[in-house]
C-alpha cells in the first residue's frame, strides 16, 4: 500500500431478476452508477450486498463480474467472512487473484452463539492475510454477536498488521473510533463508519477517515466526508442535516431495500427483488422513501432515465 | 410415508484429514461403524457435522458419498438449512434427487440478528417442501437464536404437513416435547431429542418416540429407548444410569469432537481433526474422555482393531 484509503465506500447491492435469478447485467450497471456517484471504493459482498442468501458460486460469480466491470476505475474491496478460517482465507486468496484491493471481513462466527476466542480469532485473520496479502477491514458489527473490545482490536492490527482498516457500526461508535485512533496509534490506518451514515457527523468528529455508506446517496454524502476533512466542519454540519432525514428513514424503516429502491426508481436496475425470507418494501414506506429522495434528486434517481 | 421413523438417528460426524481436506474414505468407514452400531438412520451435515465449516461444494460432496455408502441400508436424513428460502428449497431438491428420505432444518437465521417472522418460517418451510416433497424434522435449538413457541410449531405442521418430526434441544426440551404432543395430535408423527441424549430419560417419560444423538455410542444408548419402548422403564433407566457420565462429559466438556476421538482411538478413522476456529481437545480433555469410554467398551472402540 502506498497511500491510506479515504473517503466514501459504499456498499454495493447484488442485483436480481424479480425470479430470484441474479441480474447480471443489473449488477454491472451499479458499478457504472456508482462510479459515476464519485465513490472512493466500491464494497461488495457486504450484508448489505444480501451475502447470506448467495451460494459460493453466486458470491464469486459477483465478485469476478463486478472487479471486471469497475475494471480499476476504483479500488474493490470483497468481504471474505466465513465461520470456517479456511474457507476465509480461500475466498480471500480468489478475491486477490481477481484483483482486489481490500478485504472486509467480520470475526468467525456462526448463528446466535458459535464464535471464536481472542487467540482463535487472531489466528483466523493471520491466515487469511497470509493467503491474500491484502489489508483488512475489520467489520465490528451486531449481527456476529462478537463483542470486540479497543484492547483486542488493537492487538489484533499489530499482530497482523494487514488489519488496519476498522468499520465500527455499533452503539456508540463514535467514542469506540476515538479510543481505538488513540490506543492504536500508527496501526490504525483507516478508522471508517459504516450503518449507512446515520451517525456521521459524530464519527467524522471522533476522527474517521472513511465512511461505508449504502450506494442510495454517496454523491449527497461525499461532500460531507470533503467539507470536514477540509476543516469546514459547518459545511460539513450543513449538508448533513440536508441528508439526515432520508438517511434515517433508510436505517430504521428500509435497511437494505432502501438503496434498490431509488435503483429501480431510477431506471438503473429493472427489479428490486430481495430473496426470501426478507420481503419487499410496504409500499407505503417506499412512497415515503422515494418522496424524500425526490426532494434530495440524488443521482440514482436520474441515472437510468 | 407408510409408518413413522422412530429410534435412534444419531448425527455422523464428518471427517477430515489432519490438513484439513474432506477424507472421502474416512466419512465411507463412519457410514459403516454406524450401521453397525444399530442405528435406525443417520442424520448427515448436521451441526455436529460441523456443517458450519464447509463449502456448498463439500455438502454436495459429503452428502452423495454418504447416501451411496449407505446404499439403502438405513434412511438418511440431509440437513438443508440455509438462511436463503430459495437455496434451501435447492439443497432440499438435491438431497431429494439424490435418495434422502427426510431433510432436517432449523428455521432460517443468520448471525446473531437475522431471522424470519412467522409467516417467514411458515413460507420457508412450505417452499423447501414443495421443492422436495420429502418428511421435515424442524430443529428446535439455541444456535439459531429463534424462539419457536408450541402453537407456532403445530402451526406450521398443519400448514405444512410434511414438517412432522420435530427435534427439541432446549432448555426444557421433556415439557416442550410434551405440550408439543398434546397440542399437535396427529400433526406431530415424531417428537424426537437431540442434544447427545443429554436429556434422554425425561424426554422418552415425555413422549419422545425418537432421539438424535452422537455417532460416539449409539449402540449403548439405542438399548434404553427400545426398553422404555417396550415399556421396561426401570430397565432403561438403569442402563441410562451406566452411560450418563459419558454423555455428560461430551455434552458439557467435549462438544462434537468427542465422537471422532472415540473413531480415531478405535481406528475407524485416521484423523480426528475438526476445522479451525474450532479447536482440538486438551489432552486431559481426551484422556477423561477415553477412560469413561473403556469402561463402556462401545463399538467405536474396537470396530477399526
Amino acid at each position: 500500500m502506498t497511500e491510506a484509503y479515504k473517503g466514501i465506500f459504499p456498499i454495493a447491492p447484488t442485483i436480481f431478476h424479480d425470479n430470484g435469478d441474479l441480474d447480471i447485467e443489473g449488477n454491472k450497471r451499479v458499478m457504472d452508477l456508482m462510479i459515476d456517484q464519485g465513490v472512493d471504493g466500491i464494497c461488495i459482498l457486504a450484508n448489505y450486498s444480501e451475502q447470506f442468501l448467495l451460494t459460493d458460486e453466486e458470491r464469486h460469480q459477483v465478485m469476478l463480474l463486478s472487479i471486471e466491470q469497475v475494471a480499476g476505475r476504483v479500488p474493490v474491496i470483497v468481504t471474505t467472512s466465513h465461520f470456517s478460517t479456511r474457507i476465509a482465507a480461500q475466498r480471500a486468496k480468489a478475491a486477490a487473484d481477481a484483483g482486489a484491493k481490500m478485504l472486509m471481513m467480520m470475526p468467525p462466527y456462526h448463528g446466535a452463539l458459535l464464535k471464536a476466542d481472542e487467540d482463535g480469532m487472531i489466528e483466523h485473520f493471520a491466515r487469511v492475510a497470509d493467503a491474500s496479502g491484502l489489508p483488512i477491514i475489520l467489520q465490528d458489527a451486531p449481527l456476529a454477536g462478537v463483542n470486540m473490545s479497543v484492547p483486542f482490536m488493537v492487538r489484533l492490527a499489530k499482530e497482523v498488521p494487514l488489519v488496519c482498516y476498522f468499520k465500527i457500526e455499533i452503539a456508540g461508535t463514535a467514542n469506540k473510533l476515538r479510543a481505538l485512533i488513540e490506543a492504536g496509534g500508527k496501526a490504525v490506518v483507516g478508522p471508517f463508519d459504516g450503518e449507512e451514515a446515520i451517525t456521521l457527523m459524530a464519527d467524522l468528529d471522533a476522527g474517521a477517515t472513511g465512511t461505508m455508506t449504502s450506494a442510495m446517496i454517496p454523491d449527497l454524502i461525499k461532500p460531507i466526508v470533503t467539507a470536514h476533512a477540509a476543516g469546514d466542519r459547518k459545511k460539513a454540519a450543513a449538508l448533513y442535516r440536508d441528508v439526515l432525514p432520508i438517511i434515517n428513514f433508510e436505517n430504521r424503516q428500509c435497511g437494505l431495500r432502501a438503496t434498490k429502491s431509488l435503483m429501480k426508481e431510477g431506471g438503473v436496475i429493472k427489479s428490486e427483488a430481495v430473496r426470501h425470507p426478507l420481503v419487499p418494501l410496504h409500499p407505503k414506506t417506499r412512497e415515503g422513501l422515494i418522496e424524500l429522495a425526490r426532494e434530495l434528486n440524488p443521482l440514482a434517481l436520474r441515472w437510468g432515465k
